[in-house]
């Protein structure tokens, strides 16, 4: 190493050639196959491996399955980059693998240079959470907020334990938790993701900063009235909670509309659930999301002022249970401030976004200055073998991304 | 028979004890067990034929499996009572088996005379078609509406062919609309069935005469939109089909409720039905009854306006597809008319009601002069051990049954 060597700038179009080679190597007409904890998956993290093995550099595993890569600088000091490899069942090919490609190209760049900040890899173990239903999997695990004990008895379709198979893999998951040791040489984190929404295509944009990530509301509404002979019955007689359901789902909308978030009903679960009778039991799936904490709350509270009001003209009731929540996490503001001028010079949007989606990113933020770049989803599509970016926004986005990069190993 | 002994009035107790044994016999704390084209269906049967033995009264089984008794009058004429034996699982005590057992009584009433008609009782096979999803069954055969061809390949839960099963109880299906030669003979039909509904309950009223039953048009309303993900995606840029299928659920109950009908959404099945993403196909299950024949036309055209409205404004498509249909079913002006004087008589609705389920007697009116009576159902529950009618409105309602039977077997 040459001590006046100096970091290059990535190539983006090695990237795209690396993901292009990844989705023949572990995917196929019916998407994506890189489910955690299963062979596939570890085959594209050997390829991961070989390709880290041509600059010199290796792969180590954590505690939690996290893959990590370390290039030494200067300082001891991580600037460190990355995602996740596994993907959803018949999932896309971006989803994750960009994030860990562009840093594997950070890394190429910066390959026979000492550069002030240590340049670090990761590749998130099971961020998805398709197998067992637990999302952010090694990521919460170096945010020290895995539950173990949770975790344990998750069975995937098979019936098989999440412990067992973690354990097949390497991983003890009582242990899983001391990846947290890694985070306090972290001094930045970066993650460049594909949108998964629509606005971004909308607006013609190759990417965009984010300042964020939207806090999550999940909750069952149940509603229970009295089962009924759908022909027998007169309108004025029933307590039909499937009424009520399908008006909340209505609430739902209106809500996250006005207060600026977003909010959907994905499925209505009647009882009896057939033709010829009213349901007596309603269960909406309820998922609300907002940037702001406060405001999100607000939404809550209103969801549950309405289901209280359906439930009443419909001679029912309601209760609510709670399924999952999270708060929003805003990225650091200093490198959002440097993620928009990178964007903004790369013809992208200069004004950040707020992801609605979760990432490993999410749960590296509280602990490590965090941010993440966008590039476009076409028509919004992702989680299915559709999933694309237009290959002009990726490279555009991998070079903004590879400037970024150096700004924040160059600190 | 002495030339001048008369019909006696039927003894409504008798009914009573009659239907207290069937349930002990056929049922238990799980409610009924009388599904047909089993053993404790032909046990319920053996049982009748046991009764109808007493005096001096034989069954005797049709090409479709209904059991027929006959009791010789002065002229060839019928006048014809019944109803079905078998339920639905875990049905109640009284469906079916009210209206079969009353009309042993009304045979009991005549034994040893010879009236002006011929009485007969009728025992209809597979009412409830709770087995293989095919109601009316052997009403059917007798109004020659049967379709062998499309019943012949139904299957039952353990993937056994209705052809197959009732091969076993001696019904060849490709001659079961042979039992339509039993109509020619037959003057009148009269059923005597529990409500299912709230009405009389309500009312505080023991019986009720009817005036025939609803029409149905049941659809299954298809609404296709994107599916996205539940927080990437703004509320201003998503196809929600869920959403459509909720809104068509409000606009079905006031549809119905400015007909003067009832409408029914028992079902909505979101996909891909997750809380993570906004459905991108959503199948609601649309019931619409009326007991006019335009009122009905009308609702279902007024049902796929709203359904249109709905997609166009969620950025839907949405497609109809029939499930089935009946036209309303009037029953006879006369019978209806002597009806409600002795319902009236015993205390009971003088203006009949239209039944808003479907009955065997719904098959026979076309064919047949016809009608039937209701008494309540508490909680207006049925096709549940929980159905129950209050002892002494089973009693009126037998003696009002028992009374205009008398005038129909004496015309």
């Amino acid at each position: 190493v040459g001590d006046d060597a100096r970091v290059r700038d990535v190539e983006p179009g090695r990237v795209l050639a690396d993901l292009r080679h990844l989705a023949e190597l572990t995917g196929g007409p019916g998407g994506s196959r890189r489910l955690a904890w299963t062979g596939e998956w570890t085959r594209a993290r050997e390829w991961l491996g070989g390709q880290l093995g041509e600059i010199g550099l290796a792969l180590e595993a954590d505690e939690a399955g996290n893959l990590w890569a370390e290039l030494p600088g200067e300082r001891d000091e991580v600037a460190l980059f990355g995602s996740h490899l596994d993907s959803v069942p018949a999932g896309g090919w971006l989803d994750g693998a960009l994030g860990v490609l562009a840093a594997l190209e950070v890394l190429r760049a910066c390959a026979g240079t000492k550069p002030p900040r240590t340049v670090g890899l990761v590749d998130f173990a099971d961020e998805e959470g398709a197998r067992f239903g637990h999302s952010l999997f090694g990521s919460s695990a170096l945010a020290g907020t895995l539950d173990a004990a949770a975790a344990a008895g998750l069975r995937d379709a098979e019936g098989r334990r999440l412990e067992d198979v973690v354990g097949e893999h390497g991983v003890r998951l009582a242990e899983a938790v001391g990846a947290a040791r890694r985070r306090k040489r972290l001094a930045s984190f970066l993650e460049l993701h594909i949108e998964q929404g629509p606005v971004l295509e909308a607006e013609g944009l190759p990417v965009a900063p984010v300042r964020g990530t939207v806090g999550v509301e999940r909750e069952r509404a149940v509603f229970t009235g009295e089962a009924a002979h759908a022909g027998s019955t007169p309108m004025d007689r029933r307590h039909d909670a499937g009424l009520a359901a399908a008006g909340l789902a209505r609430d739902v909308a209106e809500i996250a509309r006005e207060a600026g978030g977003v909010g959907t009903v994905g499925a209505i679960a009647m009882q009896p659930g057939v033709a010829t009778a009213v349901a007596g039991r309603a269960e909406a799936l309820v998922d609300l999301r907002h940037a702001d904490g406060e405001a999100l709350a607000a939404m809550r509270a209103g969801v549950h002022e309405a289901a209280a009001a359906r439930a009443e003209a419909e001679g029912c009731t309601v209760e609510h249970e709670p399924i999952w929540r999270i708060e929003p996490r805003a990225f650091d503001a200093e490198i959002v401030a440097a993620a928009r001028e990178v964007c903004a010079a790369a013809g992208g949007r200069s004004e950040p976004l707020t992801s609605g989606a979760l990432h490993d990113a999410a749960e590296v933020a509280p602990h490590v200055p965090t941010a993440m770049l966008f590039c476009p989803s076409i028509r919004g599509l992702s989680h299915t073998p559709e999933e694309d970016t237009a290959e002009a926004d990726l490279l555009a986005a991998v070079a903004a991304y590879g400037a970024l990069a150096r700004r924040l190993i160059e600190r």
